[in-house]
């Protein structure tokens, strides 16, 4: 591990956005609006600068577009104002390569191990990735998917969350989760489990660890998967922090899975920010008699997420086209094995694709008019043909 | 109760679609093909005729459209045949009179208690329907839901089919559903539980009641509500019979809801009836380790069934438009009362349809216009607030 490839040298960009970690919080929009037309050694040097009015040294902020406004002066100046206070966090270099000693390594963007899929965010892509573990981070999540939920899960989800992230580990698909108690890290588990690959995405920086009580989970984790947090190591999580943390989660991913989410959890808030991102967004259902299910119902109802029961259906809807082979068919009704003799020879004259008349269905199946009509009666009712302006085809499901 | 208006004399139209319903199978499409171009009568008097070529004495027969093909005259011939082979079984006209005595209805498509929403099977609308009950059948189908399910029910479906029917009966919507074991009776439970409306469609005549060990159940809906069938009072059901029935239940209510359904249940197939009638899909989530709701999931994902967990998102599908109170909204991450004093003066500063920029909502707010910036970036994790064209407006969920 090390501090990619430039090194923390004092003055560099890579050590600037490792000192922005400190100073600033993840996606402060006056930073991200900054950093779209300032690079982040000249915001940090105009933090350093000790000028009252540091916006007068970084060029482009005051033609910086600031979602949707023009970003003012003072706007700037405040900022950076309030960013100078924390100068006295910032750790010197010295510390920096202890970190580097212990661990860690920092991933900006343009490196080889940025997952460039955090792009996506825009002016609310991270500064910097602070990462804890053994394998390519960009790599492991080119096939990932977030499996999120609940903190206070019940056993149904538990158990639900750790097959499923066992099944999609186990075929070789990184999943993705917060760490928390509950969903989260039943996910994790699960992926473990099978000696699969697995990333947590922390809302506090990784030395801090929280919740404390997961950092036998988190060491695993590290051991074999990744962890990752946007936040200087030692930085307690706050409230708004975990919302932040979320769209990191939903973006590094194909796809978002909700195993269990009360209406208010943030797990939903998760699952909204992939839909923002076009990733895909699952719901995975339960009993409409639990809390716990309310708001995976919610989200297939309200918010057009897919329903999955199982790894299966959802490697089909993150999987590139052609990877998947086809689920088992979809049987109608009564199972085609289950019809008699005549009834299906009948089927058997019924094309797949155009329609067919039922006089040149009768003599197909070699029986007569009435017996093929009387067929394609019950079997338009049992699900296996359907009418058409050709006549009768028969039905795919 | 009584044989309709015109009774069942012999040679009456009336007459002739009752002995018809001995006569022929339900959704026999032959015997709808000829009824859309011939009277019943005309009908039931070639059957009666004795005459070798019947389709003679059909003047419209042989011009008629049978299901994509003209109906040949021959397979006109051969169906008379088969109906013919059962004229044993018509009762005489004083039969029909015992039945009238003993509760029976007849009704026709004309009949003022006939449920019009049947004319939209075409010519698979039932021939007549034999009820017995103490409700106007059209009448309580104006506002009605089916509900049905597995007969191999959990504890967890029948407890939310019960619940369902309860809850939807109780704000006075009919409950429809087919009789059988399991979920279907439950639905009828509940609805009887809170003094409501339900009606029960059997694929069996209603004298034969089959389920026999549902007998008592039969007599307590005929009390308060109506038993449905298309069968003469006698029939024994067949398996076909069943899918064939399932048409009746999805066409008499304004949706169907599937609470409880095995991959392959004839719940699917009710519930493929309603789709195809234009009719809305529901079903009930439940958890996805148990096979009785794998086909209620299949239904959500691939046949875009609407997931609903209870009586308040069935009705909002099914009741008219304006007759709904809207839900309790849809709530946030972070509820808007759990906001500091800043964000929540910034929060209201926000418009709801048109955007507006962040310095107009600072000035509004009385706040700077970092400040406001920084709220709205914690507004927008928190699913507050959208940006738009125009700057940033309030999220609707």
């Amino acid at each position: 591990m090390s501090w990619g490839h430039a090194g923390p040298a004092v003055g560099g960009e890579r050590y600037a956005r490792a000192a922005l970690s400190f100073l600033t919080d993840p996606g402060d929009p006056v930073l991200g609006a900054l950093l779209e037309c300032a690079g982040p050694d000249e915001v940090l040097a105009a933090i350093a600068s000790g000028d009252p009015n540091p916006a007068r040294s970084l060029p482009s902020a005051s033609s910086a577009d600031g979602r949707g406004a023009r970003i003012s002066v003072a706007v700037v100046d405040r900022a950076v104002e309030r960013w100078r206070a924390r100068l006295g966090d910032l750790p010197p270099v010295a510390r920096l390569a202890a970190w580097e000693r212990s661990g860690y390594t920092l991933v900006c963007p343009g490196d080889a191990e940025w997952p460039t899929q955090l792009d996506d965010l825009g002016d609310g892509r991270p500064v910097v990735l602070w990462l804890r573990g053994s394998i390519d981070l960009r790599f492991a999540c080119l096939r990932s998917v977030s499996v999120v939920g609940s903190r206070a899960a019940t056993a149904y989800g538990s158990h639900v969350a750790t097959e499923l992230a066992a099944d999609l580990a186990g075929q070789g698909w990184t999943v993705i989760s917060g760490g928390a108690f509950g969903i989260d890290a039943c996910a994790h588990r699960g992926a473990l489990a099978v000696g699969g690959c697995t990333v947590g995405v922390l809302a506090s920086g990784l030395t801090f660890g929280y919740p404390k009580s997961h950092a036998g989970l988190f060491a695993e984790i590290e051991r074999t998967g990744m962890m990752v947090s946007e936040c200087a190591p030692e930085r307690a999580p706050t409230r708004p922090g975990f919302l932040v943390r979320n769209r990191v989660i939903a973006a590094l991913s194909r796809g978002t899975v909700v195993v269990e989410a009360a209406l208010r959890s943030g797990a939903i808030n998760t699952a909204r920010h992939a839909g923002e991102l076009n990733r895909a967004v699952m719901a995975v259902p339960g009993p409409v008699t639990a809390d716990q299910s309310a708001g995976c119902h919610e989200l297939i109802r309200e918010c057009a997420a897919t329903c999955v029961t199982g790894a299966r259906d959802v490697i089909e809807l993150v999987a590139p086209l052609g990877e998947v082979e086809p689920g088992p068919s979809r049987e109608p009704a009564v199972p085609a094995d289950n019809l008699d003799p005549v009834t299906t020879s009948v089927l058997a004259a019924v094309p797949r694709r155009t329609g067919r008349g039922p006089a040149a269905i009768a003599t197909l199946a070699g029986v007569d008019l009435d017996t093929a009509l009387r067929c394609l009666g019950l079997l338009a009712a049992a699900g296996h043909v359907e009418r058409c302006d050709q006549g009768w085809r028969a039905r795919t499901i």
